[in-house]
């Protein structure tokens, strides 16, 4: 089922991620879904967690431009209801320690990591001087993000990007 | 019960609004309050959407020092448990239209307005260049900070507050 629910994710995006879909492609009965996942987002967020997600992976120079267009995928994805929905079953469990913190945990060091390296490489080509460290750069690109779509509802503007992609130090090169 | 929950709020803080001293300070039962309000997060959010909240109030120049200090404010608060479980009950109701989408509308549109006119005052004083729009503004202050606490559920720390601060504009007089 798990297999069933990557392949979905993977090949259609969060949307496809569904019981209905899951049980038709696992072979198995919608029951037998519902019985490993209660909630959709469940489902959705063991599936995101075990998959390599598209977010900040294989950064390309000028790295300034693959930023702002992995930033872009971000603020797309994070605005799809599916989405929104583990955005918000993880932050109802903070403070609780369990399965689905843990889930989180991993979740956010991966977004952490692959950020850290892509400015890194940034960093060496000269294209950016980086002070900050790697959880506040992750906080300082994302978290504008997810208060514009999820406490302000709104579309996230190339300007607000720009505004974010610049402050997490002072690039060189414009791309 | 409203009054006493927006006392209780005022003069102890959030951790304060619970249903039995909302119950015993209006001297009714604790059924009449949880009649009103089943959750707590309910009830602690229907008396901070009618209170003079203590964020972004009254700004005082030199702005940035003051900016600082209230984002700190905002830090202490949102890591607050019952805070926190308000922040995702406003993010659960994302793409929904309700009552609770009303409040957090509301809620965000008052913090916006509120920073926005600190700012306006930093570059009328000739401390800030600000080209952002309000609500740019405020989801590049508060969003890392939300990131950080809920996502990433650590301290935010000075180095961070600032790298925020400087996120917004040119700062002309260090304070």
């Amino acid at each position: 089922m798990l297999t069933a629910a990557r392949a979905l994710l993977v090949r259609e995006g969060p949307t496809a991620v569904t019981h209905q879909r899951v049980a038709r492609l696992a072979g198995v009965g919608r029951a037998t879904v519902y019985r490993h996942w209660t909630r959709p987002e469940q489902l959705l967020l063991d599936a995101m967690v075990s998959v390599d997600l598209p977010f900040f992976r294989d950064p390309v120079a000028p790295l300034r431009r693959w930023l702002r267009e992995q930033l872009q995928v971000v603020a797309y994805e994070l605005a799809l209801p599916e989405v929104a929905a583990i955005t918000a079953t993880m932050l109802q469990s903070v403070g609780a320690d369990n399965q689905l913190t843990q889930r989180r945990d991993g979740f956010v060091a991966v977004v952490t990591d692959r950020v850290f390296t892509a400015l890194t490489l940034a960093a060496t080509n000269g294209e950016l001087d980086l002070t900050a460290d790697p959880r506040d750069v992750t906080a300082l690109l994302i978290g504008p993000i997810l208060y514009r779509i999820s406490m302000q509802t709104g579309p996230v503007s190339d300007d607000l990007i720009d505004r974010i992609v610049d402050s997490v130090g002072t690039w060189h090169s414009s791309a």
